[in-house]
């Protein structure tokens, strides 16, 4: 996973034409492919609430209701739920970086899993409901799916 | 577009049950709401990077090949592809941010907008070529890929 970071910067700047710039970057050291793994789960857990934030704002009202755009969001949330499982292979424990990750999650990996795969069924049974287009579908489905964001939070995430 | 992202906090935070953190907080300032705006911004491309450059990785040859894991990340890249031309939808250039997206963005919105689009369409052929799971068409696939990143990269973002 962690080795799999390290080329980030390639991709890009070779489809720019500049394979120098990467060629004379330093392989990173274990403590940055750690601070690389937590802002990559970081960005994740941004855009996840991004797109849940439309809905839920619908749900409380201060969104007007748009099923086509509920729709579109459930879509992405199930598309990137299953990162999260992914990114948290990446132990991250021993080194110094700036997470809200609680290292417990290293030591109960176990229920971690079992948390995060309970939170990729919730999204993937949310986003067959937004598929539906009904109101009321839409707006109770999206608060189970946040109860199964915090069941996971209560435990793993410094508060 | 911004107003959405003012409640982010709100989703998680009253699935947990603290909701009075939350309604102590005072709005955010348009600054603030921009560099959150930029922070949604990287997170996606940080996301598109980490999906893309396993696969490139696979292409460069320092990744086993795994057209399960290809036709993963080209789903996960499709889907999130459509952001960029939604989330640069907010007019940050008004703004002292720390951002590599240039102030040009918003000067020739039709140009990027074409620019992202055409990313979009080259993120679905590639997502279809990488679902048909043929090693040479999956690999030479990513480089054209890659080429649609840059023509963007190489106008609108900071060198």
């Amino acid at each position: 996973m962690l080795k799999q970071i390290v080329g980030i910067g390639l991709v890009v700047i070779s489809a720019s034409g500049v394979i120098s710039v990467s060629a004379q970057q330093a392989e990173p050291t274990p403590e940055e492919l750690a601070a690389q793994a937590a802002d990559t789960r970081q960005s994740l857990f941004k855009l996840l609430r991004y797109n849940l934030n439309m809905i839920s704002g619908m749900a409380r009202g201060t969104v007007a209701f748009d099923a086509a755009v509920a729709e579109r969001n459930a879509n992405r949330i199930a598309e990137l739920a299953p990162m999260i499982p992914e990114l948290f292979a990446a132990d991250t424990r021993a080194y110094n970086i700036e997470t809200e990750a609680l290292p417990i999650i290293w030591d109960r990996m176990d229920e971690f899993t079992e948390k995060a795969n309970n939170l990729v069924n919730a999204a993937n049974t949310f986003a067959a409901t937004a598929r539906g287009g009904e109101r009321n579908a839409i707006l109770g489905g999206i608060r189970a799916f946040g109860g199964a964001c915090g069941n996971c939070h209560e435990t793993f995430r410094e508060d």
